[in-house]
């Protein structure tokens, strides 16, 4: 059976969370608090050098970490990221792993840190003064998703994929970032 | 034949142009100076919304952002990615995307940014007080490297992959970002 290390509130592990449901395959967890530093074990360090969840671990013990090559690993050639060797499903791929470099460069980075930041951190922590320049690139990335799915139903290909799964797992918590969705 | 929007200087636009010299396809280089904001016209908004460099565009005019997805759509099928159904090579193609997506989030930003810094914004920017906290997870990012390459030729499966193309880019020019490699 696969086994999730994992955090409950993490928005990276979410998506992992979430593939395995529609895959409908087992899955164990594994809670790991990463606010007491539970994730910098040597024994977590094995699993995961860059000590961070989500990691999956295969039934031989061997593990995976970084939650969108968690996604693409558990996704492949199922409906949610289709295998075909042709043209169409070689760009429907391409096209997820660009929204998936996205959700990593242009919207992690703030949307998910501001968001840590107000739910993790004290009230009187030196890094709120991050929050104004992180919510506002937050705000430009969730302006940029809105904009592409003006008239779309899904990112990539019209069609849901992991690139959906991969942008809403901070997305739909951008309120507790401070960054109303409303607009 | 294919075109790369690209910029000189980028190690992002890098990786596409060495993946193309690999692969020996005909291709085209228009260069856009991001210094001047030409990548920030309407003309080239259509090609990328986010405004970045490098993009690929296809014989059709269908384009398509972000380095790391470049790097997939040309090399799938290759030797640098391969394209079997069995389970190596879906943990080969995971385990490239895990080392695509660190690049992304623990090395990129810090060492090419930290770069950018030093070499395309003035001695008296205020960015440079970002230089110390950057260089110093630059540094980190690369004892991680270091210590997953001791004994190994290559960073996934044993073999040259787009991931080894991808933490080769900004790598071999962290000097310039004010990292030494010697250590």
């Amino acid at each position: 059976m696969l086994t999730l290390y994992d955090y409950g509130d993490s928005g990276n592990g979410y998506k992992a969370r979430l593939m395995l449901a529609l895959l409908d395959r087992p899955w164990r967890l594994v809670e790991h608090d990463i606010m007491t530093g539970a994730t910098h074990t040597p024994e977590f360090l094995v699993k995961n050098p860059d000590g961070r969840i989500p990691v999956l671990e295969r039934e031989d013990g061997s593990c995976l970490p970084e939650s969108n090559a968690i996604l693409w690993y558990l996704a492949e050639g199922s409906p949610w990221l289709p295998a075909g060797e042709g043209e169409a499903d070689r760009r429907l791929r391409a096209d997820v792993l660009r929204w998936m470099c996205f959700e990593q460069c242009s919207h992690e980075p703030y949307v998910a840190t501001s968001r840590f930041i107000l739910r993790h951190l004290p009230a009187d922590s030196p890094r709120r003064a991050e929050l104004p320049v992180r919510q506002e690139k937050g705000r430009a990335a969730l302006a940029m998703l809105d904009r592409h799915l003006q008239g779309a139903d899904w990112l990539a290909g019209g069609r849901y994929t992991i690139a959906d799964i991969a942008l809403y797992a901070y997305t739909h918590r951008a309120e507790e970032a401070g960054i109303p969705l409303a607009p």
